[in-house]
């Protein structure tokens, strides 16, 4: 038996999201048909985090083991000769002993796009929320700034799914405009050790409030300190979130970082 | 009756094309059925060309006559709540009496989209023109700066639809990557008075044989001295090209430009 990494993109649009649930099309169920197509044995793939319907991956990164002598281009290769067009593999690798895509995850990088007014750009439509006036990227990024570090984030944890623990790390949380063809969306950066559920999209909703003008950067103190999820804004919806890439150890396999 | 020119943008994947034809889903027929859904008589829409089936467009420019009262801004929201989501009508302003998109159209930019290897962008998939391996953007710099200007391009035109005259004036010709998120395509800039069938992608696909090291910059002044088809490069894939923006004299509705 093997152990095998791999580097998945995806475009959710089409998908019900990544774990496989009876009757539906996952990008999880998309792998596994293709993986035991493949080997002609089923397969079982453990993503760094279970993405949300609608939700992107440029570098979701998992984990599987086979027993195959294929190398991991062919491999590789084979897999992407038996998936949709929308779900790429850039890499496939072998691991350590153990390796396992979630439990050794050290970080995890995502980002969510935004694209403000007045004109929609049809373009990423399917890749950005479109908020309809231009919003304050300065206050956005001061608010953003109260969030970095070691803090309770229960107040951006979706209603009803509640963790051990709600602590999380967060390394880096960039708000900024980039280039996207001809437009330029805001793009909110954020790496952490771990993610609660909708955790980035509740902080992007509640960070869209304060770039409209609604509160300023130390409301978003007060909703980080009052521990309440009805303080903070809206869920921001999934199309405009993508995860670029999830961080290991270097001898990861030996790992026990605190992903989801 | 009032003439009105509006600026369109659309994402050409799901259309074939354009022009109205029996059967088939094409952006004029999704203008002209809502602004007779609006105005409750048949309207007919004549743009600055006719893109093909695939092909994309940011500021498309459409010309129309209606016996409407509507004021402008109210028009274009009607519009754009009667059309689907991947046709999104940015501006709609009132016209000089006789203005015509086609015949008053003194030059048009267009953007070709490639994305070299190694590995695919699944974003941008409907959008660019993917080719599995890096090319050499200042070789494809030095073969574009050899068609600036006015020349025959009878070797750039599709087979069988030849115009009165080949002979067009481009007035800029740049190759040079671009940022889009996280990857870095080629984006092919050309601005001319107008453009033979296919003329674009005839141009890119000769590109990219240069890109490729098939051939050098010189390559290119034969084959467009030798006035025939066969000897340029293939036709690019519609996906990759946008329509961007078209100009107009500054009191258009008197002008007579060349633009197809």
């Amino acid at each position: 038996m093997r152990f095998f990494r791999m580097t998945v993109s995806y475009d959710g649009t089409c998908y019900s999201g990544w774990q496989v649930q009876p009757g539906e099309c996952t990008i999880q169920r998309a792998l596994e048909e293709a993986l035991t197509r493949i080997t002609g044995r089923s397969i079982r793939v453990v993503a760094s985090g279970r993405t949300d319907a609608g939700v992107h991956a440029v570098g979701q990164v998992v984990s599987f083991c086979a027993e195959t002598r294929l190398p991991p281009e062919t491999l590789q290769k084979a897999i992407n000769a038996n998936t949709p067009d929308d779900i790429f593999v850039r890499e496939v690798a072998t691991a350590p002993i153990g390796f396992h895509a979630i439990r050794d995850a050290v970080s995890k990088h995502y980002r969510y796009l935004i694209q403000d007014g007045p004109h929609r750009d049809l373009f990423s439509r399917a890749y950005a929320w479109f908020i309809p006036r231009p919003l304050d990227v300065d206050q956005m990024q001061a608010a953003a700034r109260v969030m970095i570090g070691r803090h309770d984030f229960r107040s951006f944890e979706a209603a009803g799914a509640p963790r051990r623990s709600s602590v999380r790390t967060i390394y880096r949380l960039d708000v900024g405009r980039i280039e996207l063809n001809c437009t330029q969306p805001i793009a909110v950066d954020v790496e952490a050790d771990g993610f609660l559920y909708n955790m980035v999209r509740n902080i992007v909703g509640s960070l869209v409030l304060v770039g409209r003008g609604d509160y300023d950067a130390a409301w978003v103190s007060q909703v980080l300190s009052g521990m309440d999820r009805k303080l903070a804004g809206p869920t921001a919806p999934a199309c405009g979130l993508t995860l670029m890439e999830v961080r290991y150890d270097v001898d990861a396999g030996a790992g026990e970082g605190g992903g989801d």
